[in-house]
């Protein structure tokens, strides 16, 4: 049996901020970073797992994946759902860390970079992608995978384990179809708020060439912009084409509700992110006030408590769960298991570093082994960073392909990591040298 | 103008696992810690604040803490309504930290520390202790220190001012009230899980003596264990004395509401934490299921947009804030006020390091200024640590004296930083040299 060995972890950073790629209403100029683990172990396969942050405060996020090396170091290398689970629960269990939480913030998603280095060395030693190492469990082990803690006033494992079964039966047909057909993906790249008119339009042709039917627009930061944006950006794409559009929380429920009527007249297929990730019963009232305009949220929702009360709530149309954000796939199972439930699709966030390499894997399980479906399911995509990725996502004509190589694909060159490391990496001494 | 010249940042621990004092039902080994901040100034007075943990992750903490130095060192020391509003709205809108929480968990609770430390500072330099500094501004002053994004549903700047002028003609009676009779407190020592029968008893017997007429007991672990411990508390304390539970968020709806009919019969005054701080819609269902036994909970809720949830859903009966979770006084303040407009006590969470040090002046504002009664209102009091501190709380026939020295009180004495510091005090390499 292989062992943990060491834990390395990284600060990697990259200076976007200097394009304005990312930019919105509520995150003028972002640095995407991730705070980088490596599980190495004695024998092979490592794993390789990332938290997604915007600069600042990745050192932070270093930091509280380092405390975790006690869990990790010494302990034999997870390699089936028990290990797996195993650890995840000594993780969200250790009581003087989730004081720092509990289970949301900055610890949670250092415990959410480390399981996610777990599966993706599991799913290596399997040698398999990690969709496909996941959708091979029987139901019984997925079940165990899941935290129930508060959630059994919406889910009991029972529940869980015949939802499973409901749709064990056509698991390896629907795999083929992945393989044959790839996962629907929509483009956030034209929709940015730091871009012109200009560039907005030709990106969201582009978009409708390169195969897309779905784009997505950055609002929030100016009414008559936004109405001009928008109206825009549905002259180019023409009827038959999805635009959402995304607040990233700039709003209170009357200006939300006042913004989006005056958005209405162009379609918009979803509001995202409207107001705080917090607030459950604002994304109600906003539901309710905007009718048939879906509400969507998600990439900040911090743990399966508050995307069960969104959904029990009914304050919510599409889940968008986010890889990094939560404790890893044993979480994001449970999210994957609720939404199921509640019957609301689930559309991930992705862009920032490695999320659309991630998230790739939770949709394509989703489809095989837990909803069963890709009705209305789409994954975000961004098309920034992912030459640093030995395993990149691939989109064609608007679909993400079905990743082959084993793992979880969070894995950074090494090239990448030399040269982006914060602050003494070539990139930031060169940056730093250029200020000064 | 004085200016910030340095930051401080100690990671300070203490051995309390050792005792099993603070033993809870998720919590059964903690070591109270303080991630300690100190903003030194050209000329004087300095400011001190800290961020309350249990043990592993104190050094996070402190790096978070660090994480915000930029924000601080240079900046002329804030001595009024103004710079400390404008020193809280740069700190929570530093986009790229945020995206960490948004305001939860370790970037949240360092912005807490630093705020308080900030509003330590100015108390000094006004020569008043906080509750009094706080409660000499005007409403407008007060409004000025509020987030109003995200709470505008509730609450808008033209209702609080409203409310806080509403009361403002007693205030200097108020303030006499306190000087003469101080604030009532309850007590939580008779109550922690490790603690035998015995031990329960005598020490609830001598809460009376002390002048206690309200105790709390930890429950969660044992439900036959907590029915008897319960049982004899009430024989204890007789009729006439509260006795209030707390689970420490071990519950899901269904065995709260069980386990708490189990309890019912010995009268708890309320039930503390039942469940998940981030569960608005449980901790409803609980209180709809359990009235008249009152729901409290608050001191893991992470901001103001839960509280704010909390109230709106009728899901609390009792608040219970805490001076370090959310990012201090202004976010305070912003609590204060809503439980004010839905009419719901706040009764402090403390204990811990400096809890009871810092809520008693949280308290005595609320009292003095934005709710005006004392009704319902009592702090908690867990009588530990406090000789570490300067300005400790003191309570006496159980009731808080009114602070008098000039602060905020979070100022640890240098004895205790030396010998507590980790891991290099000598209090912990002596604990390291008999675990060798």
């Amino acid at each position: 049996m292989a062992r943990i060995i060491g834990m390395d972890v990284l600060d990697v950073r990259f200076p976007t901020s200097r394009e304005l790629d990312g930019s919105d209403a509520m995150n003028p100029d972002p640095d995407y970073s991730a705070a980088y683990v490596v599980l190495r172990t004695d024998e092979g396969p490592d794993g390789y797992g990332l938290a997604f942050t915007i600069g600042r405060g990745n050192d932070v996020q270093a930091a509280a994946i380092h405390a975790l090396e006690p869990h990790l170091v010494g302990r034999d290398a997870p390699r089936d759902a028990a290990a797996l689970s195993a650890l995840y629960f000594e993780l969200v269990g250790d009581s003087q860390l989730r004081w720092l939480g509990p289970e949301k913030g900055v610890v949670h998603m250092a415990i959410g970079a480390v399981v996610n280095a777990a599966w993706d060395l599991a799913a290596r030693a399997a040698g398999l992608p990690l969709w496909r190492f996941l959708a091979a469990m029987t139901p019984e082990e997925i079940v165990g995978l899941v935290d129930f803690r508060y959630l059994s006033d919406a889910l009991t494992p029972a529940e869980a384990l015949e939802l499973l079964r409901e749709v064990e039966p056509g698991r390896s047909e629907r795999a083929e179809t992945l393989v044959q057909q790839g996962f629907p993906a929509y483009t956030t790249s034209p929709g940015w708020l730091g871009y012109s008119d200009e560039k907005l339009a030709s990106l969201a042709r582009q978009a409708l060439a390169d195969g897309f039917d779905m784009i997505k627009l950055k609002v929030g930061g100016d009414l008559d912009d936004d109405v001009r944006r928008m109206k825009l950006a549905r002259e180019v794409v023409g009827e038959s084409a999805r635009v959402a559009v995304d607040a990233n929380q700039r709003w209170d429920v009357d200006t939300a509700v006042r913004w989006m009527r005056e958005l209405a007249p162009y379609d918009p297929y979803w509001i995202e992110e409207p107001t705080s990730p917090d607030d459950v019963l604002a994304h109600r009232a906003i539901a309710d006030a905007l009718a048939p305009i879906r509400v969507a949220t998600g990439e900040h929702v911090q743990n399966r408590v508050v995307f069960k009360q969104l959904l029990q709530a009914g304050a919510i149309d599409v889940l968008q769960l986010d890889a990094c954000r939560v404790a890893g796939v044993n979480e994001n199972v449970a999210i994957l298991l609720l939404a199921r439930k509640f019957g609301v699709p689930v559309c991930p966030h992705a862009g920032g570093v490695g999320l659309c390499e991630l998230v790739r894997h939770l949709s394509m399980f989703d489809f095989v082994a837990v909803s069963g479906s890709m009705d209305g399911r789409v994954i975000e995509w961004v098309d920034h960073l992912h030459e640093h990725f030995t395993d990149p996502a691939i989109v064609r004509d608007g679909r993400y392909l079905a990743p082959s190589e084993p793992g979880f694909s969070a894995r950074l060159k090494d090239d990448t990591l030399a040269n982006y490391r914060y602050p003494d990496g070539p990139v930031w001494t060169a940056i730093a040298k250029e200020a000064s």
